[in-house]
């Protein structure tokens, strides 16, 4: 299949890429390297010490033998987006290409605004595009299992049927996010369900857990390592939690640390994305998949890295910083996933296998990680 | 009361600053003229020959003896809308200050984009300056009906009770809008909702039916008449009936015209709006009513305007053009209504009666809706 992954230079978007080329389809991608620019502006930067776009597909021809395309541009720009979706008519787009980092987007009214409209407007661009110039397209959205926020009820996937004063009706769940961020995401869903109603678009819009890991198979060569990011901003709780552990910096699961979450090993999600990607929806239909393996508690998380950490030698404590967020910290979850398991979703690598790896891996970057410890603590508050 | 009207230009803008001035409260307004600018684009006008807002300040201080504060600006620029706020610290912010109109977001990807950006930026820029320089301000926002859909089940105004797999809890109800107009409607209840969880802020949110009428009783002068939109792109159902009514021009129920809607004359509106602003919400509540008197299938108004304009001696015909729109045509319709009548609501123009004022008003300005006739068919469709 032909396949344009948008954020190609991203943590998932780089993975994907070399992922499914080495499944034989062909890849091209874009990207406008805002997320590099954006981390640089807070003063992190990645673990892993990436490469450029140039040294990283040039590296995958040498290790790999295949060619990945990329085009840098900005999915902003309408006709940059119609001309590149024009020229290739991908059977599936995946949309890694939005501001995909809550704490950013509540930095101030200004970072909330771009989060806002770089993702709105991105979105849309895709959406008209594929509507004028290649309608067969199948759209593979990246949105969040914050999306739903943490309702008192299951979490179904996307819809629900429900009994409301005598009358039955099939409704998309109501969305409840917890950041500007998320929001996006929630504006997204919209957006891209009304596309596939007027215009017969066909769409899998991913409700993604919080995903973690170093790695997968296609990283033979330092020179392939996608970003791993673990500030107070741009790093996800397990990811972080990990950093910390390497530096001898306490673990750091906000508030009470009881928030449940759904979380996802990256090379699981690239086999979820793959399944996507390979069973694409029929013309018309949106659907939504629930893309998580387990769900944890952030103090369930933070124990099992102290305890893999012990095992291989840290010594990691955990400490409970005030919570910056405006979130539930106890509360009922339990979200379905059963869709991606009924197209053969096999999760195959449990929790302390993969952060042994991660340490490992990590472990070589640990001073990468010190240079920028400063940056480990929360500073950026809701409520501020 | 100090109340700051954003969108002080338009229809329900102008016609509720003299109608809040009027009942003591001090009233200021900004727009940035994008509705003259954006129906002048499509080649149209209002029926009503409406001043500048110059001259429609002056006029309302010699008619009524009373002052209306007036600022150009934009509110997608921060430092204007935060300016604004700080200055004025309003106890109420009524936000019409929006691209209002769903044909016109429908046009092509840059209407579109214009109508999310403006709106979601808007929006965000007052929800920002609320909470750095004026948190005790209760936002007034108008949505619309129309963010709901056509569910199959009751429309509750805005949150439900619900059972799902045995357990309970409190949702927002789920939001089908059927443009990207409407869609940045729904965008903004859930950016609003979130700030006033984060920051507790004070909001209503305005599920408008359509309003219809050319008049309230403050424009007792040619000079403070409010616009009054007839073509295709900008006029709503009823106000074009009436001005087709006027020219000869068959009604032009889309499709099958069994569409059921929610309606309220401007007069209604006003009383409704100041309501709201009277009865403001606590501190961190976000509350939601469903502003409209009646429900009308597209036929039955079409009907009564045939009805009535018969009696006052107009030859009025309907044809049905194919409906421009994606949208079912016939369905369940039973939204909830009862928050706004518990706070005093008493509609008190029944619809045959406001129309008979509305053909004599525009009877008037025949010859300008006759000058824009070839505006009156639809040409934006939603498939296009």
């Amino acid at each position: 299949m032909k396949v344009l992954i948008a954020g190609m230079d991203g943590y998932l978007g780089w993975t994907l890429s070399m992922y499914l080329t080495n499944r034989g389809h062909k890849v091209v991608g874009v990207d406008n390297f805002s997320r590099r620019k954006n981390v640089k502006e807070i003063g992190s930067w990645s673990a892993t010490p990436i490469r450029n776009m140039d040294e990283r597909t040039k590296a995958f021809k040498e290790v790999h033998g295949k060619n990945i395309e990329f085009y840098e541009g900005d999915l902003r720009e309408y006709h940059f987006v119609r001309g590149i979706i024009k020229k290739y008519k991908p059977d599936t787009i995946v949309h890694f290409g939005e501001q995909p980092c809550a704490p950013y987007s509540m930095i101030d009214v200004d970072h909330a605004l771009f989060t806002m409209t770089n993702n709105i407007v991105g979105t849309m661009n895709i959406l008209y595009a594929m509507h004028q110039v290649s309608p067969h397209t199948h759209l593979l959205k990246l949105g969040t299992m914050g999306e739903y926020g943490t309702p008192n009820i299951d979490i179904p996937e996307g819809f629900f049927e429900i009994e409301y004063k005598g009358r039955k009706d099939k409704l998309p769940f109501p969305r409840q996010a917890g950041s500007w961020y998320h929001q996006t995401k929630v504006h997204d869903t919209d957006n891209i369900m009304f596309a596939c109603k007027i215009w017969d678009l066909r769409s899998t819009d991913i409700m993604q857990g919080v995903v973690y890991g170093t790695r997968t198979d296609d990283m033979i060569d330092e020179r392939l390592l996608t970003r791993f990011d673990f500030d107070e901003v741009w790093g996800t709780a397990l990811n972080r939690f990990c950093a910390q552990a390497i530096i001898g910096h306490p673990l750091t699961p906000y508030g009470l640390g009881e928030q449940k979450r759904g979380f996802l090993a990256l090379r699981d999600s690239m086999q979820c994305l793959t399944i996507a990607t390979e069973n694409p929806p029929d013309k018309g239909e949106y659907r939504v998949f629930n893309q998580f393996d387990e769900t944890y508690t952030i103090n369930e998380l933070a124990e099992t890295v102290q305890k893999v950490g012990k095992k291989l030698g840290y010594d990691v404590g955990i400490q409970h910083p005030e919570n910056p967020r405006v979130e539930a910290e106890k509360h009922y979850y339990n979200p379905h996933h059963e869709k991606l398991y009924k197209l053969g979703f096999k999760p195959v690598h449990p929790l302390e296998k993969e952060l042994k790896i991660m340490f490992k891996d990590l472990e070589k970057f640990k001073d990468r990680i010190l240079a920028k410890k400063e940056r480990i603590m929360p500073t950026v508050y809701w409520r501020k």
